[in-house]
């Protein structure tokens, strides 16, 4: 386990003088089967995984849950020991962003759609950390979750657009028995609310229903998603959206395979997911 | 010479493996003696050199000077053979920018002094397009001019943030035997333009003169500096001025060596210089 930036670095030097690839998972830490699905994919992908536990603060808005993120470090380091990871990067939060720093990353297009719209600087704040967080690693492959459909292709753009020479591998999205799909953020979901939070899921699946028996619409789809949502107590729909998986712009019909993504509150945890809609 | 992004990479890539250490010197290429001075400090410094000649449009306003900007890639080549260059990077535009091209990286403080306030975004193009080239051409260390100072600082600051793991290593001004500094753009300057054209020069030897003899109000240093300049013909002064050389924010008083920056138009041409004042 390293804290300190220049050991981390030294570390993926060796490996790569050595030959050998390396795959690195970056996460918020608070670790769950679905961090886990994406361990156990880049282990497969390359001779040695890395996964960083950072909580960036850069890309929490001023009336977000930073302070509220959940953390465990012990439990991590249990976790991510017992998934076979080799290096663990826990920076200091001061050492990512020492005084002075002032480098931003941002993707003029991608960021304007879906939780860029209700999140102002967040993507902003994800392509920054990541990008510090690749030089420092310098993996051969990165791997993202597809929960966070925006970010992985945010990601990809990027690693293009700036020659990182990176692959960056997507994850499908990991789920409890009841379809709500697994995140950090399920925690702070009452009783109640757990129950009342698989309705994105349900609410997702009679969606590729709907499209898989011939409707088209986008608006008669979301409108009959967003009734199943509201009627469960507890939900306040932040979005729910149809588009192109590419560039996440929005669309009017559904001629070909399309995303649908939503954010939903259930209580105070914002909760998202989204799933592909084929014909 | 390699025109394509991927034979530039593989270059660099074998070249790391086997042990040898890169200089990079990214130029907008019509070299002249100032670019060949980073050359041979980069030589100097590792075992292979690598030159970019790419005139980067997003570093350019829309009122400026890109379709005009000089070009003379078979002069180029044959002055890099001679300076001992062992590859030249000359990419396509569109391959730089392909459709899609969308990531932007900025600086928040130290963009927004000097020329940043002349040349809105200019900064974040310069910022852009070299991480873009640090991420082909991978180099150990890169070479810049002390001549464009902010960019010099600019760069230093996003690698350090960035975590890119090069040395940017700054080479001092080359001059005219009359002190103008050397430049591409000189070559726009007519006859009469490239006599007044010292008078940057001028003022800054001035300036340091008054600052070694005690003066310390930047007012008086400035002022007399603007009338040396402006009593000089076709001159219109965009900035002078006197600030922090790490920050470069403006000081009122000269305590120590500060930087002293000016962009003069002489005709068209739009002309740059600067020096350390130290009292």
């Amino acid at each position: 386990m390293f804290r300190a930036i220049n050991q981390m670095r030294r570390f993926s030097v060796d490996l790569r003088r050595s030959g050998k690839t390396i795959a690195f998972v970056p996460t918020m830490g608070f670790l769950h089967q679905g961090h886990l699905s994406l361990m156990e994919k880049g282990k497969s992908l390359a001779d040695r995984l890395v996964v960083s536990l950072f909580v960036n603060p850069t890309q929490f808005g001023p009336n977000e849950d930073l302070a509220a993120y959940p953390m465990d470090e012990a439990r991590d380091l249990e976790l991510t020991q017992k998934a076979g990871v080799d290096a663990v990067f826990i920076p200091d939060v001061q050492h990512i962003y020492p005084s002075g720093y002032q480098t931003v990353v941002s993707l003029k297009f991608l960021s304007g759609h879906l939780c860029g719209l209700s999140r102002p600087g967040h993507f902003d704040g994800v392509a920054t950390v990541v990008t510090k967080l690749l030089g420092i690693v310098r993996p051969h492959l990165a791997v993202f979750g597809e929960k966070d459909f925006q970010q992985l292709a945010i990601i990809r753009q990027m690693v293009k657009d700036l020659e990182m020479d990176i692959d960056i591998v997507g994850a499908p999205i990991v789920r409890e028995a009841d379809g709500l799909a697994m995140s950090s953020r399920n925690m702070y979901l009452t009783g109640d609310q757990r129950q009342q939070a698989t309705c994105l899921f349900q609410a997702l699946t009679a969606s590729r229903q709907l499209v898989k028996n011939g409707e088209s619409s986008v608006e008669a789809i979301t409108r009959t998603a967003a009734s199943t949502i509201s009627a469960v107590p507890e939900t306040t729909i932040d979005y729910i959206t149809i588009c192109d998986p590419q560039t996440l712009e929005d669309v009017s019909f559904v001629s070909g395979p399309v995303l649908m993504a939503m954010a939903v509150k259930v209580g105070k945890p914002r909760l998202i997911d989204n799933m592909m809609l084929t014909p």
